[in-house]
């Protein structure tokens, strides 16, 4: 019986506001992408995460985003890869203090927002991230979407890392999430977004939207939780996977 | 002969501005207390400064505030003792990440503002603080006030610390900081303020302004570096100290 | 017949956050104090606001907070009465230019958690609002906890104001708010809270928790909207009113 | 005799940090372009300012900026049309209100860093601005680069507006401010700033840096205040345009 990991993104609060039902999710997943300060989450909804997290099993990655609360991370601001080598580092240390004061243990980083848009196709941006991550802990496996710069970077410089597709994304012909402003590029129906990871997973390959195949290793299902429908999704998903026979375990436990 | 650290609060511009000449202090302390963005500071310029620290064998430790940038970190905001756990635990986290990231290492936590303040008299703050430094990593050491709440509350936990007495402020006649809006809470007179520092490392006490000798260990001397004026006192001290035959040596080298 | 004002907080959110029900309590009231973006809204969503009040024909008031989004300006932050004159007047200008930006207009000033409770009992704080809100325009209306420091300070500077009751609210026997923190602050009970208020109204006067009456002039009653529940007794109390023959009227209309 | 206005960037501190000398500038310039608290400026800098500019007879205006505090407003963040119309709608209300609060009255417009980039030659986006501040009040006018397609949006909207040029900046062969970036951006010698600006103002025209003269009417200069230096040229510039007999007066007055 092979095995995958399901990932969400979580703790995306901010002081008295709150995004998504985590702990919904946190009965879901295997892996929490938990907010870092810069563009959702605070120091103490990061701390009640990975408390909750450590409760359920669940393995946490810093989540690292743009200096853009207001935006959400969203906003394509034009940083320069030093500027984000520090803008991930200093995110990163954060979070791994914070686990640590909660008796949990970071293992991994993801890019969050325009920073994962940007670094999945530009080089050096994708470079930064990783040498970041490699200077601040070089045992840290990197979240990253697969075929994407980020996986090509991480490899080139000996960083551990997994390959992320997404559940409820169509993907374009070079196998690149098609743009959230398009039309289809959100599988809003439940069983067809199902239907296309698992098919994913039995091809190992990311299916293109023009029914093209890209054959890459998979570790890891991002699914959403930021309305009932998405943990709704999450949880039918969980289910087919196990119908499928695939186990659930996070990609780097503590 | 026996040896003392000098350390000053550095690296406490924002963006665009700056306060303080950095690189004159760089030369002249052995130990940069630097803000890790909750009061001051960003990782653009905790980096540069744990840059040049360590160029000039300075040691670094993460000066940790209040999150009030338009305060500076002076304003006595209500936290509880939980939340100021994990205000200190994600700047600690934050700077130990940046300096790894610049090839040094943050060897000790200092408080800044309102939160030290606070902690000089408030047990509960003070252990706050030291319950975060411990979790986040138990082999830093605490840089504090001088027979202060804090290094009872270090002591008791059996955290490291260091004594800290400040070259240019008077202490009431219960050896604490004298409030800065009383007057004489500054000693401005460079001379005098080098003798008051002298007098306190020769007889190993805090000299209260009734004229009291409070026994202490002294580790460390704070100057400031925020004006031209006190970035010569602090040169001065250093003369002083030399020709007293006191040595300079940092108290938690990497 | 008599008439009565109903008032809430709306545009409660930040960037991507959103806290209550605003359209349904738009539906509701006929008075709403908006968030002016210090501890909680932004511009793009004040702008949303002011331009559905105007499509209800609901009056709009600059809600302003103490600058403190993490806290949603509910920390007892020490600001001077200087420092609060200014706080008050930026965010009323900037709530009044983004309401004629959409085409309506900020009547009245109402101050909002923290900086609200200080100027309940706070003379000096209560003056300092006063003195912002009349500098700036001074023929704006301040809605004010009835019997409060507020509703003096008014008066005393020929400030016009309007006396405001909570719905939901229990009264101390000096006809303070209750704390929130104290046992029986908040009636849940909806019909409580509606007989409670109707009370009130009917008598003219704060009934406190020991049964005292404090007569008072009535020209407003807040009502919350965070939470069904609470969208549901604003619903059911403007029925009541409705009942009892009161007529809905906003206190300060363009 | 013919006469022309100086204007300068001024309030560009935030919380404890300063930029620049206002006081020396306040004493050279006749129009202050002051901070609105999204890329530099608090409330308390705000008055402080408007308050000395009305003991100086300085003419004030709203520098309107995006809200970057860290990248101080420099930074090319894709924000939308519309999006702008809110940020500018904000800080103009808030300078406002602020300049009442002080006596003194806001009576231009103008926009900073990155903003002012964009507008100068995007259409969409200076006629955003533009809308923005006739919406607050049509009685203000739009200080903007001579020649650009902000000074254009004005005239088709029928909004009052003054023409700038900079003192100390090379223009390229189509009229634009050359980018910082580029050698010889920012002409740094006194004495050929002066002549430039001089020659600019005898020709009624732009001097483009390929020689060209592009004809335009010039109501206003702009000079820096961040260095000695520049506080220096800024005087020098003064004495200048006296012996010249070309009188300084605000283009705005209240």
């Amino acid at each position: 019986m092979t095995s995958i990991d399901l990932n969400s993104d979580l703790g995306e609060g901010f002081g008295p506001w709150r995004m998504g039902d985590d702990d919904a999710m946190l009965a879901i997943v295997t892996s929490a992408n938990v907010a870092c300060g810069f563009h959702a989450g605070d120091q103490d909804i990061m701390a009640r995460t990975f408390a909750h997290a450590k409760e359920k099993g669940v393995a946490i990655g810093a989540h690292v985003g743009f200096p853009d609360l207001w935006g959400f991370g969203r906003r394509a601001i034009p940083f320069s890869p030093a500027e984000i080598e520090r803008i991930v580092a200093y995110q990163l240390g954060a979070a791994m203090a914070l686990a640590a004061y909660c008796g949990h243990k970071i293992t991994y980083a993801k890019a969050h927002g325009a920073l994962a848009n940007i670094a999945e196709s530009d080089g050096a941006v994708a470079r930064a991230i990783v040498r970041a991550v490699r200077a601040v802990d070089s045992s840290l496996v990197l979240l990253a979407i697969a075929l994407s710069e980020q996986t090509k970077a991480a490899q080139e410089a000996g960083l551990r890392f997994a390959n992320e597709i997404y559940a409820d994304r169509a993907y374009t012909k070079d196998g690149r999430l098609k743009p959230r402003r398009e039309k289809g590029a959100v599988i809003d129906d439940a069983e067809a977004a199902i239907q296309h990871t698992l098919g994913m997973l039995s091809e190992g390959a990311i299916i293109c939207d023009d029914g093209a195949r890209l054959k890459t290793p998979i570790d890891s299902i991002c699914v959403h939780g930021d309305t009932p429908h998405a943990v709704d999704m999450a949880r039918r998903l969980r289910e087919a996977l196990a119908d499928a026979n695939v186990g659930l375990r996070a990609f780097a436990l503590p």
